[in-house]
């Protein structure tokens, strides 16, 4: 089957620059977001505006969704006029939100009774990654419609591999999360220790940035953090999110994650001061 | 000056391939073990047994120690028939055991009252970066005393920063420990809860061994984990001992670290049951 027309739900800066590749690509691309401006760029591009999910939806092929909550992502799928309700039979839906495992089991339980092909396929990446079309996408759902969805994926990212039966894409991600999640700890702590120690942070990172030690964290955010620098790359908020969802997901699986559990006390703390709109590497903050 | 004579003292995995390196560049090198059958191979090559560090550190114009415990090196430097009350007036003693940063400033005040420079200069990259002379090694001391060694240092590692005054190559090594050390827990937990999901751990390392969640650690260690490999690169033992190091430099700075307080009791636990001659991957059985 030949897919032509695209409905991209969600534009965010991420969103923007993956339905821009998209649309650059030749297809027909459909744009809905919240904040209507935010599709001003893309219109002027050729997208055309849909100005409610389930019109957008009914014109669509493939609809792909990235927005903010997972709350946010059940009432684009499973409201009244959400996805599910309004788009054709055999039509093929696919959330790239970092989003809840269990959810997106459910959703891909509903599409599977009304014949809508449903995939998680959450990204990492952030900004760079989607303007770059290098992304990592992390795909949950059936073999047949990560086949169909590849060809779009390839527009938009680097590394895509499928992870398994729907779920295993937010799976994956919440992997990746957890990976990262203590791993900043551990980050703040040497730099703080080497500042601590009257060391020159910078010349350390020359030290340790390409052994045992070495991670994207330490040699990406470290130097931010010497610096004083913030500026979102990934948001607190947003990080504070991912790690909720892993926690929830955890204890349902009865599993113990102590250095999650601490990384997203941490990054509450942060969170709660006001700060969740700065760049993960003001977890430093807490280490001066 | 021209340094010919070399004295290594400590012959264990990567003291005997250092020296080994030294040796095959043409210098005379002269060894000391508590092990002497440990010397076997390197004095087959041409190396010099001595009988005492005494008689090693009178006869040489460098003396190089890679050792076990900061007891050790005290009792190497300092003792009676120590390196310090033997080697000649302009000698250059190199300690590059992970050492306690205080002593390592403590050695270096009593070399410079008898005219014998002291460097410390810890490495890391482990078993096979001591083989393939690709060690990183961090250097704390005096400038004209790191340019004497740099030659030498050349034979034996690729990434050689001088850090600062005395104590700075082992500061910079307590960072890059403490870099690893609850990094180490995120790992784990990673990789837990991909196998608790359901997922293939080794399909889901390939979606996010590449992004922000990469590290050294996941990279290397991950694969182990997943397939139950507890075989030493780096003995658990030796990172408890190196994180028991840090906590005490940290705490006597006012540091806080969580995150490393957490990886050093996890494995101070693994420790007590035994497991010390385990590699640091075993850590995952506490995750299971």
């Amino acid at each position: 089957m030949t897919d032509k027309n695209i409905g991209f739900i969600g534009l965010g800066v991420m969103g923007q620059s993956m339905a821009g590749h998209i649309l650059a690509a030749g297809y027909n691309v459909r744009v809905y977001n919240r904040t209507k401006q935010k599709a001003d760029a893309l219109v002027e591009k050729g997208a055309v505006w849909c100005d409610s999910v389930a019109d957008l939806a009914a014109a669509s092929d493939v609809i792909i969704t990235i927005v903010g909550y997972p709350a946010d992502v059940e009432e684009v799928f499973m409201g009244p006029s959400g996805i599910l309700e309004n788009a054709p039979s055999g039509a093929l839906a696919i959330d790239m939100t970092t989003s809840d495992p269990a959810l997106a089991q459910n959703l891909w339980q509903h599409g599977q009774q009304i014949n809508i092909g449903v995939l998680d396929a959450p990204v990492s990446g952030g900004d760079l990654g989607s303007r770059n079309a290098s992304l990592s996408i992390m795909v949950g759902g059936e073999p047949e419609d990560f086949e169909r969805a590849l060809p779009i994926f390839k527009i938009m990212g680097a590394n895509i591999v499928h992870q398994g039966k729907a779920g295993c894409g937010q799976h994956t991600k919440m992997a990746n999360q957890i990976a990262i999640a203590a791993g900043m700890i551990a980050v703040c702590e040497s730099i703080s220790y080497a500042k601590h120690a009257g060391l020159d942070p910078e010349t350390v990172l020359e030290s340790i940035g390409k052994g045992a030690a070495a991670s994207w964290s330490l040699n990406n955010l470290g130097p931010k953090m010497i610096q004083g620098d913030d500026a979102p790359g990934f948001f607190i908020r947003h990080f504070v999110k991912d790690m909720g969802i892993a926690l929830s997901a955890a204890k349902n699986m009865g599993m113990k994650t102590p250095g999650l559990d601490m990384a997203y006390t941490l990054y509450k703390q942060i969170e709660e001061q006001g700060d969740g709109l700065k760049g993960t590497q003001a977890l430093f903050q807490l280490f001066k």
